[in-house]
């Protein structure tokens, strides 16, 4: 087992990552607590009730996917930790995927007005939500837009949860983790590229998410609120959060078109060659990411949704993390009028 | 212009109470922010939009009281500025009532996982509500039950808001008003009960909301998250909250009768004659607190209700707030079924 640590001044936790570790490092936690609660999604717990999870009484489910994060079901998941009587001293265990973890943290922050969490993200995408201290739910406005920062007791990574995920869950996965090699460094990448060249396994991708975890905390504990450096673990989201809310695709697939945007543009920006993105588009292809969607893009639906990002502070410009010429991302303002024509441009050298 | 300020290691804010102060202090907030959000309470907004307030523009107004605390009211909340186009760098100007502040508060404190917010309380219940960071709404299982902790970054208390405070808003609020007397010493009660023996005028208080806002920053800047005497400002708000609930009645009529709960306990407890119940009792019900409530609680009703309470740590027991003979508030775990039994002879003693 690999356990990380963060370094705030205070108040620090673990992130445990390995195979089988769930049942021994969750008693570690739950011992010190008289009372648990336990959220867990529906996908894994119709996987392994009978199994891994055998000894989780009258959890709390959730839908698995966004429908976890509308302010319905939100809502209804804390009216249910309540049910059953919750106290501020209760432990809160959630067990999912991104989206139940992000809905499940959001829900200890503000039920009582806070109790202790840990999370157990089951799903290659949830090795890097889980991390952090972001919750949140989605908003008609976009995604995320309703949230807390509340930072878990401890994250418990288990790898052999990645077993049964669908390839679908692999491949929306594999976007943060293609993420984390591009803040990494630029041999990362290729790295990646290499060992997923014939297709993405989850058993191919330990090292890389053991990479990605390390690149992950090192953000968020260096700037937990996301007034700094922290906004780069946005690469690529800013258009990928517009993507997934207007075609509705898997979170991680959308971050890849993101990327390959934010390739181009800052290609464009840098007048670089930094990214060959013939070989990006080839390579997202034939992992099978929706490329084609880049193609239809209406530049001023998306810049609506843009413009709602957390990151954004005037209503002319538009916060975007791009990479320059040293491979280091870097955040600037990119004009409306600039960016619709950078979209624009995109989509005709598709 | 009196000013108070708190004593966190950082992050302080300052409470400013006076007359005809609303405007020049709110342009000395504002006017560090490029974008400026206004929730406003409907009562306040009708009473105010042609004077004080008359040039805010497009605020997002609020239902007056208890309504503006559901999850529904809430989440509408929370998308109207969103609608509006808020960003994390921008003020939220929450005026209102204690209920606008609560929901407010809450609102500025998930939008965009939190942005700056101002509290100006506009009642006299909001004087106490308003200080000290805590944001809520209400649950289906118990008052103030979902919320966070959520520092104002400051307090714009005008005494002029008050004067349009129907009778029984100013009933309600001298609830507050009553327990910060009794936080504060035996003398300070006397003082208050001298002040209002024939009737409670906004006017006459001042002295004694200014004393009672001291106390409160006392408290809550000793012990933000209420893990120790914090705890303290919940005198009266056990019993009061499941009186509340129950009953559909303004909260600090609520409180003062779990107020005169808390002397019958604490003379029981500490086999004293602590407090005239007696005196108290005219007293209550000469200002026109409906004392006769207390004859018919349902003691395993209310029971159930502050089995809800924050405070609880255990299932056997609820956490009370009592006075001891030295006229000092302390937290003890009152067992269920003794709980049962001191409602039980309090409704026999009325």
């Amino acid at each position: 087992m690999k356990e990380f640590k963060t370094t705030y001044p205070d108040e620090n936790y673990t992130v445990h990552v390995g195979h089988g570790i769930f049942n021994e490092t969750l008693q570690y936690y739950t011992s010190g607590y008289d009372d648990v609660l336990y959220i867990v999604d529906e996908n894994v717990h119709a996987h392994f009730k009978h199994t891994v999870i055998k000894h989780i009484k009258a959890p709390v489910l959730t839908r698995s996917g966004e429908a976890a994060k509308t302010a319905e079901a939100f809502m209804q998941l804390v009216e249910s930790l309540l049910e059953r009587g919750i106290k501020r001293s209760s432990l809160v265990v959630v067990i999912g995927g991104g989206a139940t973890g992000d809905a499940g943290g959001f829900a200890a922050s503000v039920t009582l007005r806070g109790v202790d969490f840990i999370q157990v993200p089951t799903t290659l995408l949830a090795h890097d939500s889980a991390i952090g201290g972001k919750t949140a739910i989605n908003s008609s406005h976009g995604k995320n837009l309703i949230g807390a920062f509340h930072r878990p007791r401890g994250v418990i990574y288990d790898l052999d949860f990645l077993t049964t995920l669908p390839e679908p869950e692999i491949l929306s996965g594999f976007g943060e983790v293609y993420k984390h090699a591009l803040l990494n460094s630029e041999k990362a990448v290729t790295v990646l590229m290499d060992r997923t060249a014939g297709g993405i396994k989850a058993e191919d991708l330990e090292d890389s998410i053991i990479e990605g975890i390390r690149t992950k905390m090192y953000y968020v504990s260096e700037d937990e609120f996301e007034s700094g450096s922290r906004k780069f673990l946005n690469l690529g989201h800013t258009l990928g959060h517009a993507i997934e809310y207007e075609y509705k695709i898997p979170h991680g697939h959308a971050v890849m078109l993101g990327l390959y945007a934010m390739m181009f543009i800052s290609n464009n920006e840098t007048d670089s060659g930094l990214f060959d993105l013939e070989a990006h588009q080839r390579y997202f292809s034939n992992l099978g990411y929706p490329m084609e969607i880049l193609e239809t893009l209406d530049p001023v639906r998306m810049l609506k949704y843009m413009k709602h990002d957390k990151k954004n502070t005037s209503d002319d410009t538009v916060g975007f993390i791009l990479m320059n010429n040293d491979f280091q991302p870097y955040f600037t303002e990119i004009g409306t009028g600039k960016m619709v024509k950078y979209i624009r441009a995109m989509k005709e050298s598709l």
